[in-house]
């Protein structure tokens, strides 16, 4: 078998045996492929696609290029989530304490922000004391005992992607649907989960521009997560906003705290329930998806989805005391009201924008090796379909002096308007 | 400016700037670009392809990656010829001491044959004691002294075409019209003619396997030419057949120096008037292609293009002597008649298999360093269009002894066979 002939194959649109797949990516990750041939295959898959055999066979190749986390020895269903990246994101934050105060293994690998993005493992560091860097002993130990643990990547998961990646953000081949695909699911199959839920974000401020490749893209993830005996849910979720109000990391946390006393804001709490609906239904206990929402909803009101935050934060060496008296956290020293000079229903929020101005005062990096400052960040005060008059508050910004003009700027222009009443639509489509 | 944001931007079709181009060609040669970009680069290529700005300026960037040829002390037009590769393909030594017998001067650098096709070079120095390593000062002089040169390559033509070709033979990136346009101009542009006349094959036997294509190679490579103000022909001909009877090393140029005597097969004949007419109408010697190829006819009746045959191996420090008493050519030592089986009109003889038999015995290089026998080839008796009985003589094998039962299997089954006239056809279109 010869490189060269697989990627001609390719190129020529012709489907690739799970053989030659598997040649292709043991080679690179031993070295006997170099990555001018790797990237020449890429960049044929960008013309001529994947099917979902082929997909499904890179996912698996990737991630047996690896270490794979076995929970088995962990009673019950276990339940991940990943989300394509977006802005405002602490879904996690809520999701995961809500659902495993249900008693589901809730074993969530994260990652950090860069860019516009903010990351699960940089907003919880915002809580003093807390530690993402757990073995993966320690990692199974603690969710045997509170079924809920959200740490960085301990094992040496599918390092195929890994290199796969770097090769791909160099040579302008990031932009493959089944490519983006294996990627996230070699990494979430190696990950241990049974029931996983994805949320792939739409629209300007996401990495699917449009609905028509995010249910692409979902769709081959559930077919990949499907024949390797996961069960799987994707949530398709409008981009055209930031998640939420707040976009920073204490000011995140804050947030999740609220939506879990039930004083969340409405986008992000019905997120939080589509998704854990199904990862409930999936762990079967409820058959209904509005079963599993009251189920859910009953954590919230008798606030054990935000003991089981507490309860995380405590065993992960955090001061579990600032989920308690959410006062606690620090913010920016200036606290700067952005007002409107516009009037009329905001029809859309950049939220692109608003990551980037958020980056810019220091809750986000710029490059893998900056530091973020947990006590910046911007807070929403109209989201779409709210009426804005002039003079009004559209946002605040927390900060500490870094960058503010720029910022202050980004956040105006991220606003648009219209003349009549706007409904915002969050969920857009669910693909099982 | 950034190799990935050029690479993108041939990936989604758009048109690249000349200075885009040059970074590429610059970065790629000196080494700032790597292969990996280089790599996903081409196949973006191969899907998109590129107009004929963009592959002139392909061309000239890698021109000038390397050194120029400067002919400019030559007095007169200075003309060139290429062929895309063939099988039995001793047109240039039929071609160039024609023309240069009229005065015009063919400077030509050729190439070593590799598989089924044969080098001009390895022909010539069947001739003993032929010299194809000239500098390129006596290169310049030979030519002023008698208007005829066929050497090795001298100078460092066009490094980045080199660099760019082997990593696309490892790529799959071989078979783009564009990319194989530009490399082969980028050599003949650094070459130093002002003329230049290309044979573009067509058919199984060929690169191009289908007159489409070909005609758009041919075009794309007579518009780069022009650009640069070339006076550029392409001969579109058909690889159905090799060229002539014979493929081999001396049975090639005893064909040669029979078509210079007047008793050459009628399509190579045909081919080198073809040809040769047109670099007469470019140096203003002719306006008509029947009046250009009169004088070329003159020049074999005449005994010109023989004796400027001889003067060109003279000056190169062959035996002459050959060129006026072929006998002394020494052929393989078994002289195999190879009998039909069948009875009909021979429809068609697989350039390839016949390339490939040669090679065999030793006609041609497996590998680069692989040596040849200019002794052992094959001569055809019977071509497209004759009508052969059972048991006549299809072809005749010269050989010393190397893998000859698998070569005469490999004729028998190259010959295809009709029950009906066949009438072939050489020259297929002509591009100005």
């Amino acid at each position: 078998m010869r490189a060269v002939d697989i990627i001609e194959k390719k190129r020529n649109g012709l489907e690739l045996t799970n053989e030659e797949i598997k040649f292709l990516i043991n080679g690179y990750t031993n070295g006997d492929i170099p990555d001018y041939q790797m990237s020449a295959f890429t960049m044929a898959v960008y013309f001529q696609g994947m099917n979902d055999n082929e997909a499904t066979n890179l996912a698996l190749a990737m991630l047996h290029s690896g270490d794979e986390l076995n929970l088995d020895m962990i009673e019950g269903v276990k339940v991940d989530k990943h989300s394509t990246g977006g802005v405002g994101d602490k879904t996690s934050l809520v999701l995961a304490p809500l659902v495993a105060s249900l008693g589901i293994n809730f074993a969530k690998m994260s990652g950090r922000g860069l860019g516009h993005t903010g990351g699960t493992l940089d907003k919880l560091e915002s809580i003093p004391g807390f530690n993402i860097s757990l073995t993966d002993d320690e990692f199974i130990e603690q969710l045997k005992k509170i079924h809920l643990a959200i740490i960085g990547q301990t094992v040496n998961l599918a390092p195929a992607d890994k290199k796969l990646y770097s090769l791909r953000d160099v040579t302008a081949t990031v932009d493959s649907i089944p490519l983006i695909a294996s990627s996230i699911m070699s990494k979430k199959l190696a990950s241990g989960a049974n029931a996983i839920c994805l949320d792939v974000k739409v629209g300007s401020g996401a990495f699917m521009k449009n609905i028509d490749s995010a249910r692409k893209l979902a769709k081959l993830m559930v077919a990949i997560g499907n024949k390797c005996n996961r069960h799987m849910t994707a949530v398709l979720t409008n981009m055209d906003e930031p998640l939420g109000f707040a976009v920073g990391n204490s000011v995140e946390v804050l947030e999740a705290i609220n939506t879990l006393n039930g004083n969340g804001p409405k986008d992000l709490l019905e997120l939080c329930l589509t998704l854990g609906a199904y990862l409930v239904i999936d762990s079967n206990l409820a058959s209904t998806v509005s079963e599993a929402k009251d189920l859910l909803r009953k954590q919230i009101e008798n606030k054990e989805g935000l003991n089981k935050l507490a309860e995380m934060v405590n065993a992960q060496g955090g001061d579990s005391s600032y989920i308690f008296n959410p006062a606690k956290f620090v913010l920016g020293k200036n606290v700067i009201e952005i007002k409107s000079q516009n009037k009329g229903y905001v029809s859309k929020i950049d939220a692109l924008a608003i990551g980037h101005a958020a980056m810019l005062v220091g809750a986000g990096r710029e490059k893998i090796t900056d530091t973020i400052n947990p006590r910046v960040g911007v807070v929403l005060n109209k989201k779409v379909g709210d009426y804005v008059n002039e003079n009004e508050t559209l946002a605040t910004l927390y900060s500490d002096g870094n960058n503010e003009k720029e910022a202050i700027e980004m956040i105006k222009k991220a606003y648009s308007y219209a003349d009549f009443e706007i409904e915002p639509k969050l969920i857009l489509e669910i693909i099982r």
